[in-house]
């Protein structure tokens, strides 16, 4: 069995309304400056817990984060250095994954001599001494649990990630009711970001039986229940049920992480601002499909997780759960085309310089993709 | 979905060798002072590691941990007493359960004005500022990644816990080659003890999905490995599973818990001092019959993770189970009957008080146990 290191955070509270319980946490006990980022919608939600802090006598600063789409360099610098004099000694940041991605950072750069771009790229951060807790409204990144952080350089339209072991939080809050709001569009785009974290990471070239284990059950959990919970925002059992999913495709981008899905999606993303969650959607069932035959095996456990109880070779099982996949995107109202997001047949060669470039997400692929066979796979999505 | 908090260590460490790379652990970056707790069969082994950490320009304090048998609360304060100048930031612990157990309660006790009797019990500690890692010598306890220390009280022959979020240790290092040493005997009696910490958390009235996860990966990795690890033990591959599946265990053991077969076994270590892996390697199977109908589907989840592929009802496929965990514990050397173990018809009713008292972990179990059932159990062991 291969060599792994598993890294997350020491403290996973889920449940119900757990949100509640965050002002009394140990790991709050040592601290006398919080910084809070919470993205807008959550404003409400979270003045009781200033409240309760603010009367044990902790410093509080309350950041709206009001950033629209992914978030940029010169946005995340921006929050950096309004928040530089605060000087916390912990952040806890409320929201979808870029409000996560920039509280993340933020504990790690403030008052440190390294700077943002300085630490892009794998491994290169020094250190972080604030502590971190981080709470999701969205069942996507799995960013709550994860090292990573991602980030869109406009200079180069590329999105940019930051990876290191101190971006993984102190402690993570997973409560459902949290999610409630959420829109069906965004339910369906998330929750599909978070089946392929799983997906990838199972039919990875570095798969890990360790990693499996949470790849199987967060692939289950989201395909029984994403469309409940974009058909019946309000129901709290599917929100649980896709928010644990979320997180346990947060535990597979660590060790594992994800493969030609998310690389060929960084030029959608970067380029056309098309949302992570809605290009992964997209390309997932036809990169599947170019990757089965690397390993029919995985692929068919991958459709059992997802619900498939077909007889048959790996293969048969295998493609019946690529249909799946596509069945439950459409029924969650997702695009199936590339053209419908105003993709068209001119740009798919620059897509595939952009993709060609993840070379380490590239480099997990079960199967070698070239240049030639990503455009393929976008051309086959037009 | 029922509320649960998940704490285990943030870095787990797991592969063939893994126990080189811990004098470069970034956990002891910021340690100056580090207390090694290790089992005498490992000083040798863990040299070139207290070479290095010196060769930092760290202080390393080197205590083998010579006592045999479970740890009573006397041996451990005389470790306390002992260690108490030395004043560490970092507490390592490399053995078996009795070391790693005793090593968590140095890291929280030394330098703390609490004293061992004021934490026996549930959530009693007031905190720990001491860094904590545990190296498993054994595949059995799980201590690795758990809460829980277990002593033996002298004056009242009865095993103590001492449970607290502050016993979870900030890192494990889980190096197979390490329990490649280990006698058949002790692997089989570990191992199985593993196992029970698997079925007892997913049988367990407090199951839930995000541990039923761990459990069942437990439960295959040991059941399909502990026969080839007792009768080869330097075969890398099974000892490797079941290094991860006696920690799938340890992680089962925080949020859920053990239940009848921990209670039922307790006065067996307590008053004959019969190893704790033993005792729960007797007791399972007839603690399992006797709860079979409180939760037949569940109990044939387990079969099925023990391998059992039968057709039938739940009650068949759990029974046939059952049989399975029999047939392998035979298949490992382990007695089957109390009586093998010295234990005679005159000594079950206190047994059974014994085990009355253990109530939190009885109140776990998903069929009431009352003394004339424990008492039955005990006797068809016989």
């Amino acid at each position: 069995m291969n060599s792994i290191t598993l890294l997350q955070p020491g403290k996973i509270v889920f449940g119900e309304g757990s949100l509640k319980e965050l002002s009394n946490d140990t790991i709050l006990e040592g601290s006398n400056s919080i910084l809070l980022l919470v993205a807008t919608p959550l404003l409400q939600a979270v003045e009781e817990i200033v409240k309760s802090l603010k009367s044990k006598n902790k410093q509080v600063q309350l950041v709206e984060y009001k950033f629209l789409g992914e978030p940029t360099f010169s946005q995340f610098n921006i929050l950096l250095n309004e928040n530089q004099g605060f000087n916390p000694d912990c952040v806890i940041g409320i929201g979808g994954g870029s409000v996560l991605d920039c509280a993340k950072l933020l504990a790690a750069l403030i008052n440190n001599s390294q700077k943002l771009e300085d630490v892009v790229g794998i491994g290169l951060l020094n250190g972080c001494s604030i502590k971190l807790i981080c709470i999701p409204t969205t069942s996507g990144t799995g960013s709550e649990v994860s090292p990573n952080a991602i980030l869109l350089n406009e200079d180069t339209q590329a999105k940019s990630g930051i990876i290191s072991p101190y971006l993984v939080p102190d402690a993570c809050y997973l409560d459902p009711v949290l999610t409630v709001s959420l829109p069906s569009k965004l339910t369906a785009e998330t929750g599909i970001d978070a089946l392929s974290h799983c997906i990838e990471a199972y039919t990875n070239k570095f798969a890990h039986p360790t990693v499996d284990v949470y790849a199987l059950k967060g692939i289950q959990l989201i395909a029984e229940n994403i469309q409940e919970a974009c058909e019946n925002g309000s129901n709290i059992e599917a929100r649980s049920a896709l928010l644990l999913g979320s997180m346990y495709g947060g535990l597979c981008l660590g060790p594992v992480n994800t493969s030609a899905v998310h690389a060929l999606s960084y030029g959608l993303g970067g380029k056309f601002h098309v949302p992570h969650g809605l290009s992964n959607a997209i390309l997932m069932p036809e990169v599947l499909r170019f990757n089965l035959s690397a390993n029919p095996k995985r692929h068919a456990d991958v459709a059992r997780a997802l619900g498939i109880t077909l007889e048959g070779s790996d293969e048969e099982i295998a493609l019946a759960g690529i249909e799946k996949i596509e069945a439950i995107s459409k029924a969650c109202n997702i695009p199936q085309r590339l053209i419908e997001i105003g993709v068209t047949e001119d740009v798919l060669p620059e897509l595939a310089d952009i993709a060609m470039k993840v070379t380490r997400l590239l480099k997990n692929n079960p199967r070698e993709v070239t240049r030639e066979d990503a455009i393929g796979i976008y051309k086959r999505l037009l």
